[in-house]
């Protein structure tokens, strides 16, 4: 099915679940909406970060709709699940953010490691989580992200464990996709960049690690969600973890080569 | 000679003059400095025009110190020459920007083509305008920019007259460099673009192109000055043309691959 057509089956709440595999070729996003206060900085905390926080759109001050992705979207409504942050904890999951909506809001858009799975599977690169059916495990790091106004935080990582050969053929795969994470920023020992424990991932599910096969791990998507969140912004709202927005972007378009 | 010796050289006045082939291998920047009221409509337009306006660095509001590429520069004496504009209007050209500089100024550093012009020249690939020892030609073409705010208007183009065959091995070189203009945006007849007399560029100097050779454009860091001037800001400060800021960035850490 189209985007467009499976954002309908979203917006009037048929679909309210993971969009994983869905359209597939074209490009998902995660979402954060912040106030115009706080735009600024967080914009530049995206220029600052562009390996954790690959902006794909950025909607004008008070639109909602993600123009350059997705002409006939409303931000509001076409993403299965959001969760609402008020001064940085949680409150709630709604199907809509209608409600919640305001004149100063500004949504951003952030590219999302689905685009590179799909040229990496095409490879015959096996993908752990996507075989145990379940979510990507991630990390929190202690690689700091440099630092934008309010905004500052670790990068978290996701992690996909591989072969070596694999891991090399995944870094030139990913490599063309710099607007989407790019190139893996660390593989093999994960204490190097702070992790103890694969076993205990900060977010997402724990997978299996086969004998001879290392750890790869890109600078992931989370990171600028889990840095607003610290800042305590006075409303926040993001997707819901694998409910991502789904855009009319080909994934390729996202290739540089 | 080192960027931090050449920017000393340019802070005490003894170069004043274009930078061209100065600390080779290390990435030069176009500047534009803006007041906070424009930085973020300005910050957005780099975003959603990211080949015409890749960011290498944007600075803290108030702060001259272009951080993440040259720690001990200042950004308001490291340059040869810079011009002041007022209200969109042209009023001088300085070799230091210190008395002009307020506590509310963004210093936006915007990568340049003589980041990949080194590895052109290095494939073998001949430069026109470095043959004949001018400037690259620039033209305004019809390809309209994504608006931000109060900010749009045309692309700017660079264009490199070459064979058909170097026009294909400058696409595969340039692609490994997103991040400062990245692949052409056109190659050869330059009407399709907009363009009608390349004899005639809008900014910089004509070159000659030789039979067989095909035009190839690309993305100019030119397109956000020309457009930030447009909307007349109080007060716009730039490098002059040619005079660029050094940084300690090495280009070699712009290409993804």
């Amino acid at each position: 099915m189209s985007p467009s057509n499976i954002r309908e089956l979203i917006r009037s709440g048929e679909i309210t679940g993971p969009t994983a595999g869905m359209s597939k070729g074209y490009t998902q996003a995660n979402l954060a909406i912040l106030k115009k206060e706080y735009a600024y900085d967080f914009l530049l905390f995206c220029q600052r970060n562009p390996k954790s926080c690959p902006l794909v759109d950025v909607t004008d001050i008070g639109s909602f709709v993600p123009r350059s992705i997705a002409q006939n979207a409303d931000i509001r409504k076409d993403i299965p699940k959001y969760r609402i942050y008020k001064d940085g904890i949680y409150v709630e999951e709604v199907l809509d953010i209608t409600d919640y909506w305001e004149d100063d809001m500004v949504a951003f858009l952030i590219g999302c490691s689905f685009t590179f799975e799909t040229p990496l599977l095409d490879a015959g690169i096996p993908i752990r989580h996507i075989e145990e059916n379940c979510n990507v495990p991630m990390y929190k790091t202690n690689i700091a992200c440099v630092k934008a106004g309010v905004f500052e935080g670790p990068t978290v990582v996701s992690m996909r464990p591989m072969s070596s050969a694999d891991a090399i053929r995944a870094t030139q795969i990913t490599s063309r996709f710099p607007g989407v994470h790019g190139a893996p920023i660390h593989i093999g020992d994960p204490r190097t960049i702070g992790i103890t424990d694969l076993s205990k991932p900060d977010f997402g599910d724990s997978v299996t690690i086969k004998d001879g096969e290392v750890p790869v791990f890109w600078a992931c998507g989370v990171t600028p969600q889990a840095v607003a969140m610290q800042s305590k912004p006075s409303i926040m709202i993001t997707h819901a973890p694998g409910c991502m927005f789904i855009s009319d972007l080909k994934d390729e378009k996202l290739s540089v080569f």
